[in-house]
């Protein structure tokens, strides 16, 4: 249970910050290596770099390095935890609704 | 589309704070009041407060004055723009799997 709310916090951390949205964003168009993909982030290697490892721990994306070159993909994993917080979340809040709706079907007692 | 990708970033700030997916958590087993949601989080009512702005902003969370009680709810619209924005991330790899997968299915030219 701490595990899982340990990586989904890692999750959540890792999709808070725009340039680590914006290299998951790149990465879902299909893998690429780090260098093409910090060429148009407009940000130092070293920070792609900081926000992948950021980005690996948090299972959202993979990288493996080939030869001198170092070549990252998505990873489903990561966003699959996101999506079923956010599941969780609507599906808890969808119930509750369902129940008010049936309170207010219920014929008033005579 | 500027004015969606600002709504993401919103959102996605948000959520990437522990305490604020913890208000989110709570909120989505029903409405509490803002001195009710502060107790189990063992910060200060100033806190909460301020969580809540940036949750409001963000469309996560609705909240609403009657009297001198201020109660909150979760607003469904920010949690859809988050699985939306996941959604696509899915469904773009997941399109590119399906083109290799119909690549490796093809027989080799003769």
């Amino acid at each position: 249970m701490h595990t899982q709310q340990a990586t989904i916090d890692r999750v959540f951390h890792a999709l808070g910050d725009p340039t680590r949205r914006a290299i998951v964003e790149k990465l879902s168009e299909g893998p690429i290596s780090v260098s093409h993909l910090a060429k148009p982030l407009d940000i130092t290697l070293a920070a792609v770099v900081q926000h992948l490892q950021i980005l690996e721990k948090s299972g959202l994306v993979h990288t493996e390095k080939v030869g001198r070159v170092r070549t990252c993909r998505i990873e489903p994993k990561g966003l699959s935890v996101a999506e079923q917080w956010i599941e969780d979340r609507r599906s808890l809040w969808q119930k509750r609704l369902d129940r008010l709706g049936h309170f207010l079907a219920e014929p008033d007692p005579v």
